[in-house]
């Protein structure tokens, strides 16, 4: 009997950096984390190989460790295939780790807990190292304030006013566990850690947080922005390259 | 009389991203952060305008605040020059300041207090939006060792041993601060403040003391190396994009 009929399940934990790609999600024309993950699988398994993603981030969002599945019959041990798909990837993709997983592991029918940062840059004049991986603003944001804004985003809510208007989902109900405004140096961390993220909803969270900081809302009123539900009570979506996937726990 | 005819000395604080610039002083071909700023500066003031840096720093390496200067007979106030150059020049070069100083200051020549920070990245696979501002090394490095190598190489001292042969330099001579060797999280941040560096000093020192800490070299061997007063008794010159010139104060 071949050893390549027995199929196994294996798990990738995808590190990249966003800036080059069209998300990661394949689309009609341009390259996107997927599609380079497929092409490299396929070329060193010599097989057909199709992953399944766990977030399907939008174009110049960054990730430390995204998850991927696919299935394979390739003899070769799932831990050797980073160190191999390393080998064929752009070096702004990188596999972090390869592990098998049972035969029916889902990355997006399993509890998790993610957890997202947005980053903002906040000086008179933008700092050419941190231009892809944090967003600029010259204007002052109160730092209470949004902390204070974020108390009543956390917890179990329905939060269609976060959510891109369009985006096809059967619930809009998400738990955020905690968002935590923090400063380093002259960058602000809004770090958002929650069971699951509808479209956009981060980047969303992060240019509403950014409203109250400026002083344009106020921290109280994010209470009638969840009871809107409506796209149109949030403020803005905050650019995409301030944004990356920190990190990805399964429960 | 016009007003053009008061010449007068204007001092940029300049923060990049080297990835994409063949260093920072103008050469035979390729595109520097020197010419760029030539270029943006002449079509700005509309009279032909070269500038004078601080630290030419090497292909690859980036700052937060290095340190140029011109004369110009504009009539423009010198704090509104970093605003109206910044939108002449790409992305990745960014004016922080820019204020006029006494007609014959000149960077080379006053005493200065410079810190550059080189980054090494330490795991086991690469960390893609690290990539252009760390080292990655998948080898153990023994902190504790690095930093007791450290201490030999602080004061004056004659660090020929770790200056690019075939540099051309009147002394070589330099007096170092302080070296400290600190973790911050998978990053290992080499601080090295002087006052002043040697062609490709802070890269030597970084490559022999990873040569330190990977058991290699004893820490006591600092003496020796610097006692050479010979290139090749020094490590390898750890790569650029590692290394950023971080802070820089007129005395």
């Amino acid at each position: 009997m071949d050893s390549r009929n027995e199929q196994k399940r294996i798990r990738l934990t995808v590190a990249y950096d966003g800036t080059a790609y069209h998300g990661w999600q394949i689309q009609g024309n341009g390259i996107t984390i997927e599609s380079e993950l497929n092409r490299a699988l396929s070329e060193l398994l010599k097989e057909p190989v199709k992953v399944m993603g766990a977030s399907r981030t939008d174009a110049g969002v960054h990730a430390l460790c995204n998850i991927a599945v696919f299935d394979t019959e390739s003899p070769m041990p799932a831990e050797k295939i980073s160190y191999a798909l390393n080998q064929r990837l752009p070096e702004d993709i990188r596999i972090q780790k390869s592990e098998e997983v049972a035969p029916d592991w889902h990355p997006r029918y399993c509890a998790s807990r993610k957890t997202y940062e947005y980053r903002i840059y906040r000086a008179e004049f933008p700092m050419p190292v941190r231009r892809l991986y944090s967003y600029f603003t010259y204007r002052p944001l109160d730092v209470e304030r949004m902390r204070q804004a974020a108390v009543f985003l956390e917890g179990e809510h329905d939060f269609q006013s976060f959510c891109q208007s369009g985006a096809q989902v059967e619930s809009t109900v998400r738990t955020i566990y905690s968002i935590r405004v923090e400063e380093q140096g002259a960058e602000l961390v809004i770090r958002v850690c929650g069971n699951g993220f509808l479209y956009n909803m981060v980047r969303i969270l992060a240019g509403t947080l950014m409203e109250v900081g400026q002083g344009k809302r106020e921290p109280e009123s994010m209470r009638s922005v969840l009871e809107a539900k409506n796209r149109s009570a949030a403020g803005p979506t905050a650019p995409a390259q301030g944004l990356t996937l920190v990190s990805y726990e399964f429960l």
